[in-house]
């Protein structure tokens, strides 16, 4: 059985209580969360909230790439979120260096280039999260009086640590 | 009590739990998702997964940019995952035009241009699947023999239709 066909079976059930469960699209406290896709981190879990209560934008880092601003910055503009949340973790893949991402593809796909690829990766993880909320305090089109969080969720004790904000 | 305040305080008591609880950073089922941001949607929950099962990539519109390709990637090199699950939603703000999200841009920043940016909206619910179904599989750095299905998720039903793949 292979992932889909688990994932359509399994919604089949989910869907009978989803269906009670109406939710608006405004996200309920006001806030988007910018997180890792790390597979360890429940993001809704670790930070507390439930389903309609924050837009989640994810990718590998959780940096605040341009396409991650593409999405706060819609998430402010349509849904006037003013609270942003960054939240990278330790033992994260990306705590390396673009040569040895860029030699582990370069391995992996010895035809290729690959080297147009930015993959985002951090020496220091407190100075990651800095960063990426200095990112996103500095848009243009993020409202300036919005109160943006970094922290660190340490995925082995469950706990997080603010970092900046 | 702004949201950090309040997600720091429950965070105490989650990390009490998760504590017992160390997973592997390799996703147990051998899947990324790539979804939208929406408040509504809780990822993992409409996927019948847990906390450990998948990495998970989130934006506006769940659209496969270049960002959320640089993520499965790296989710393919680090981790082998070969499976992915394109999943955007009924309802989506997305589903507008890029003339309509600029004029909402300059109507509530004046004095900026922002034509700059590039929101990835899109006008067809299943063929923005479709679309970034194949950027996945197009792309130079994910195996051919991966398994990319797309679908949408009814956010009212809580059902998910399988669209590709």
């Amino acid at each position: 059985m292979t992932v889909p066909d688990r994932v359509f079976a399994s919604n089949d059930r989910f869907s009978v209580r989803a269906a009670s469960s109406q939710l608006p699209a405004a996200p309920a406290r006001g806030v988007a969360v910018l997180a890792c896709m790390d597979a360890r981190i429940d993001v809704l879990r670790v930070l507390g909230l439930r389903a309609g209560d924050a837009h989640v934008v994810r990718n590998a880092g959780g940096r605040a790439s341009d396409d991650a601003i593409r999405s706060l910055i819609l998430s402010s503009l349509l849904f006037q979120t003013r609270e942003f949340v960054v939240m990278h973790h330790t033992r994260c893949g990306m705590q390396t260096s673009g040569e040895k991402l860029h030699l582990r593809l370069r391995t992996a796909y010895p035809d290729t280039v690959g080297d147009e690829i930015d993959f985002l990766p951090f020496a220091d993880l407190d100075q990651s999260v800095r960063d990426d909320v200095r990112r996103i305090e500095r848009s243009s089109y993020i409202d300036a009086d919005s109160l943006v969080t970094g922290c660190v969720y340490d995925v082995d004790s469950g706990r997080l640590r603010q970092v900046s904000g």
